[in-house]
């Protein structure tokens, strides 16, 4: 099927851009109200996640909304240690998390590969349900969680202030952090590959704690991961984004990969020296979008400036907060939209 | 007084040193069975901070149990906003946290400028009191809260995971939060000031939660006020340290300070070529002294050999983690205090 809007395909490909594309990190979700009424309809989260035809309105919801150039597949990155046999809960204020943790080998070793055909079917159902409802408006983002931020997230039940547990596991034993994170990158293979078949049109992988690791232990324990998730992934563009590795936006680029995704500490400019002729995304503070129209529209204008309009794909840096009021993302979007490239003097 | 281990200071001057200085962040404090046992003998943590000679005594703990190169004085960066009118709480668990955060502009003309003299004397006492029990063995390091990481625990109470109060203030009222900052910047200066008077022998200033700040957020918010601090501290080097601020480090170094600290993501070499001739301080992964004796030997070797041997000061990149085993803590300061500096072939 022909999309009629395939600007971030172009983007992520290096092709020509007549504007930039825009769309949000966790656009789909509890910013809307509309959102918040179908969860309110169903027993949670998870319930949601597991509903194809559900996650696939949520999932369409911000295309109708909001207005973006890109829908993504309404789904947690967590799904993936579900299929694995780790299963997670969500409470409300305190988010998704596991009630029983990775600990021992022994622990690792009884995991499973996950496998899209036997232990994600609900969100390839729903990948299949959306694109047919989206009838080619705009491109469906598919993604999961990179195999590092997997680990952490198995190995200390949620969020960390210090990810005490996960480092003693890679520094006092590496071999069994190799073994963990080779299961997590096969199980993640196969349900982005089962995701590109039901009708992905780019993948995005989100390291999320890469922040937490030196440079060197990232090369060690993230990169060799994310490069085989890039090289296995060849029928739509792959887009790395790791929250906090600025240090690692040169060997990112140096992958198999299309687009870079950048967060808010990082300067567009060095971002662009860093990655050659890769796409880059990303950057805009989420808690910008708390200002005035008028800040937003002066701070998005400034972004697109810094990144220039070509190879560019225009996002937060983070995925939006839950208590963003969407008129304002709307104004993010539509200021990103209606930015004159010509201007830029490129 | 001549001191017989001067070498953090000549590190910090840039003067050549015989081997590299170490101590720790947050060495005073909870990974000691010694400083725990004080602790309980007094109603709690903030009386601990309040009283003189207690303080003192668990200054000095570190020097006798660990043999690092130098002291810093017991005390809390939340000091300063108490000083101000700002009241703060110690929960166990928790960690200390404002039961009142600033909200409106009121809130903040408020407050008043804190003065060594009318509202730190406990500290000031403390390190009266701990140079004359050191007696010259090692530095005496003093420390403020930088004023934007003050800023953003006056407004959000305490630690945060998005910080959304602080940059709602920062960017819908950005005249309210530089009045917030300047009343900060001017209660920390004569507190820094009264440290240094008192025995001081150089002062850190911690910018704790800069790694949520934008580069250009940072140059609006930060260095403006780290720069009044460092002109106005001229007899005693000045560290400045951004935790996650690897973006500002060219920045920094271009203030009237001696040393740029780093935190583990901040790559040696690449620090060395953004600061110029300063001195530089860091950066092992807290986590790192979780490992094998053997492994945090390997690590800390390969650290020197990152920084080179001299304008350096070996520390961790952040503090010391409360449940870290202080034979490991002390295995990381040998490890550095025997590193044979002649093998660098520098």
């Amino acid at each position: 099927m022909m999309l009629k809007n395939d600007l971030l395909l172009r983007a992520a490909r290096g092709e020509k851009t007549e504007r930039v594309p825009v769309w949000l990190m966790r656009q789909a979700g509890r910013i809307l109200p509309e959102y918040r009424a179908v969860r309110a309809s169903l027993s949670g989260f998870k319930e949601l996640v597991e509903t194809p035809d559900r996650a696939a309105e949520v999932t369409i919801q911000p295309v109708d909304i909001l207005g973006v150039d890109a829908a993504i597949i309404f789904s947690d990155i967590l799904v993936v240690a579900e299929g694995m046999g780790l299963t997670y809960e969500m409470e409300e204020k305190r988010g998704p998390f596991f009630p029983k943790t990775i600990e021992t080998i022994d622990d690792i070793k009884k995991l499973r590969i996950g496998t899209a055909e036997n232990d994600f079917q609900y969100t390839i159902e729903a990948i299949r349900i959306t694109k047919k409802a989206l009838d080619g408006r705009v491109p469906l983002i598919g993604f999961a969680g990179a195999p590092f931020t997997m680990l952490c997230y198995m190995v200390e039940g949620g969020g960390s202030k210090t990810f005490s547990k996960s480092k003693k596991l890679l520094f006092s034993e590496p071999q069994a952090a190799h073994m963990l994170l080779q299961k997590i990158t096969d199980s993640t293979i196969d349900y982005l590959k089962g995701q590109v078949a039901a009708g992905a049109d780019l993948v995005q992988v989100f390291d999320s704690w890469a922040g937490i690791l030196s440079p060197q232990a990232y090369e060690e324990f993230s990169i060799p991961y994310m490069k085989q998730i890039a090289d296995a992934i060849n029928d739509v563009p792959v887009t790395l984004f790791g929250k906090g590795a600025f240090y690692a936006r040169k060997s990112m680029a140096s992958l198999n990969c299309q687009v870079i995704g950048t967060d808010w500490n990082m300067d567009p400019q060095e971002s662009r020296a860093l990655v050659g002729n890769k796409t880059l995304q990303g950057n805009l503070d989420p808690c910008v979008l708390y200002g005035s129209h008028d800040f937003i529209a002066k701070e998005t204008k400034a972004m697109i400036k810094a990144f220039g309009s070509q190879r560019y794909i225009a996002n937060l840096g983070h995925g939006v907060y839950p208590d963003t009021d969407p008129m304002k993302v709307k104004h993010f979007v539509e200021t990103v939209q209606s930015f004159d490239i010509s201007s830029l003097g490129e």
